[in-house]
């Protein structure tokens, strides 16, 4: 293969290293200079220490080959909400500046468990909300990265590193990785332990994964819910049924989006799916409203912290958002937005007895121009409140030449399923 | 009153302060003597510094009257898997031993908010699950106080303070209030923030109340959800219609827990409730065994720092227990056991339009002997998984003559009314 190093897969990383065709630190070095020379416009990592990886590197070189996991000698970059050990964690907020955790987060020490390298730390927006970090987008340095695990998504999209964890309470996830155009998985609620990671919304917060590929989704995927590895075969899939749902947002999705949705929709047919336009019963259309209202009751008191004590260190943008809401917010407004997600949840079960996959926006359009703004979150609270597997799959662009994505929602613990048919759809729509 | 100052509950000492009869200070001071009288034998707390206290109740005498809260000048036990800014905080390990977060717990943080003084660290079972801390039941040295919160409920039961927080993943709350005779609360799951608490499964873990009085749950209860106090008005309840709930394990529970659940039920009616036997529907009987695999999965998850990183150092009770069930788990057993608990919670939120509330039991006996085994835990965990808010009313007594608690369980949300109809049952049946 002609491909640099660092755009390998980490399967394909993971592969070399195994059969020792590459060393873990040759790959880190590979990467190293990836960074070094997007990094100065990124601005992807809050801390990275090129020192640091080097000695992960050469240790998981040392290690004997006997008992070496599925991502010996990866890296993969570490969002700053999830805790490290060795590194500075600081929730994207100046009131945490500094701060080295006790412990890993669960994730961290299970992607380590299984070899891999923790590169840096990629920036977040404020305490995983909406305050934006330095991060630009890949594509344009003009251009959002996308909120919150911006650094995540453009330290992927940038060959900086071939896998990074994210996490999602509305569209933290999935509309990053539409905007930096790379592979994006919020996997169902629940699964994944969120240990050592900085709590927003408990209902609603799940990892999430970025990488380049599906296998790779699917490779992280087995590691951080400790699950045995199945790589996600396009062929076990056949005739899949896909619904078109363009939710109760549609009107907010640009031109763009609609036309991906359509093209995808021809090309899965002409490939042998059928296609069918689902709309959602008539209550999901209160469920951005609930989500806002489940986030920020949520949302506020696990701030309370930093609410109480260091008010004045917490931007306009959280204050004025999602703690006032949170304070305004009554238990009875909670607990009926509580119980809408719950209800429409049920409905999205039975709803999937039609469909194996929807087809959906991952993002209203491309990435907005500025910075001061991480986008459009519609797209993301739904699915997010309904516990669904997300996964946004890039490879088209809009109208100024940046990606969009387009994103699958498969049932409540269809994760391996999804992975699989997201693999066909993707060789089908942009194969 | 001639009681002494520590038999105060929380509301009265409160409002002596208020009233300026009391200094936060002197109370401090009574509350330090009883733990000095009784922390001895009752090894209640894991950190416990009383010139810490002192320094945080001279800060509440020197505040203005403007602005001070519900709990001003009231110390309050933290169960040491909660997380402290100037206490060290273990959660009950070895691994983590002198270890000083960076900041309070969302709930410590509330209560420090309302004018609360954390008195100290409650000893809790190793990660709140199993393996004990050296507290003593303080109705008897011999027995145990019941587990996870064993500090916290005992602390409370000896007199030393008159609140404190725990968590219930299983029956780690409600087990403890039953031994050691206080009044113990689980709230229903979600509305209280677990940010800054040591996370088991995240899907059941719940913060839980202990105090003396169910007034004082409740006001403590209005802190950590920054909702408004309403004292709970027995005189707002009018024959309500009770359901007397064996539960599908009744043949767990001894003679006097059946005793205790007919005495009440008669004592009910005779002050004008309903009391119809009720039996759950059959799939119920499987929650015991969906609760285990759910708390597994998630909690061998989450300790996946210390599982990969210190394994030598925790205890074969969580390696062979929580641990090694979470690791032999499929996804598929995880998944299905956790579909079954929410089905259960609608079919529960069903039977709710029957009862007002249920009486059953709180633990299936008295406290056992020795401190190796904190109690059979089966009346915990099926609540627990139903999300429903659930509250032990000490007062009765077994055979040994220790203290065996009255469960009330409500439905889901339903927390404020059940604290009313629990302070109309407790002068119904032991008033």
């Amino acid at each position: 293969m002609d491909r640099p190093l660092h755009a390998l897969t980490a399967i394909e990383a993971a592969g070399q290293i195994r059969r020792g065709r590459l060393s873990s630190l040759d790959y880190a070095e590979a990467l190293l200079a990836q960074a070094a020379a997007r990094e100065p416009v990124l601005r992807a990592f809050a801390h990275l220490d090129a020192g640091a990886v080097r000695a992960q590197a050469r240790r998981r070189d040392a290690q004997a080959p006997g008992g070496r996991g599925a991502l010996h000698g990866v890296p993969l970059a570490v969002k700053d909400v999830i805790d490290t050990a060795d590194m500075p964690t600081t929730y994207g907020s100046p009131i945490h500046a500094g701060h080295v955790p006790r412990r890993d987060a669960a994730v961290v020490a299970l992607a380590r468990a299984a070899g891999g390298i923790v590169f840096g730390k990629a920036v977040t927006a404020e305490f995983a909300n909406r305050a934006p970090g330095p991060t630009t987008n890949p594509h344009d340095p003009e251009r959002t990265p996308g909120g919150s695990s911006s650094g995540s998504a453009a330290a992927v999209g940038a060959g900086i590193v071939p896998l990074a964890l994210g996490t999602q309470t509305t569209a933290s996830v999935i509309r990053p990785a539409s905007y930096c155009g790379v592979h994006g998985f919020k996997p169902s609620w629940g699964e994944i332990s969120y240990a050592g990671i900085q709590l927003t919304a408990a209902s609603l917060d799940t990892v999430g994964l970025y990488a380049r590929s599906v296998p790779d989704l699917a490779l992280l995927h087995a590691v951080l819910t400790a699950t045995p590895f199945l790589a996600p075969m396009p062929g076990n899939v056949a005739a899949p049924r896909i619904g078109l749902c363009r939710t109760p947002f549609a009107d907010q999705a640009e031109p763009c989006v609609h036309a991906l949705l359509d093209e995808a929709a021809r090309a899965a047919e002409k490939a042998g799916a059928t296609v069918v336009e689902c709309v959602l019963p008539r209550p999901f259309a209160g469920l951005a409203d609930a989500h806002r209202w489940v986030s920020a009751w949520e949302g506020a008191r696990s701030l309370a912290f930093e609410a109480t004590r260091h008010r004045d260190r917490l931007s306009a943008d959280i204050l004025e958002g999602r703690i006032r809401d949170g304070e305004a917010c009554s238990v009875e407004l909670y607990r009926a937005s509580a119980r809408l997600g719950e209800r429409c949840r049920l409905e999205m079960d039975a709803l999937f007895a039609e469909y194996d996959a929807l087809i959906t926006p991952a993002a209203a359009g491309e990435a907005p121009k500025g910075l001061a703004f991480t986008g459009n979150a519609v797209f993301g609270g739904l699915w997010t409140l309904l516990h669904v597997p997300c996964l946004s799959l890039p490879g088209a662009r809009g109208p100024a030449g940046m990606p969009i994505g387009l994103q699958l929602v498969g049932p409540r613990g269809g994760d391996r399923r999804l992975l699989e048919l997201a693999a066909w759809l993707e060789r089908a729509v942009f194969g």
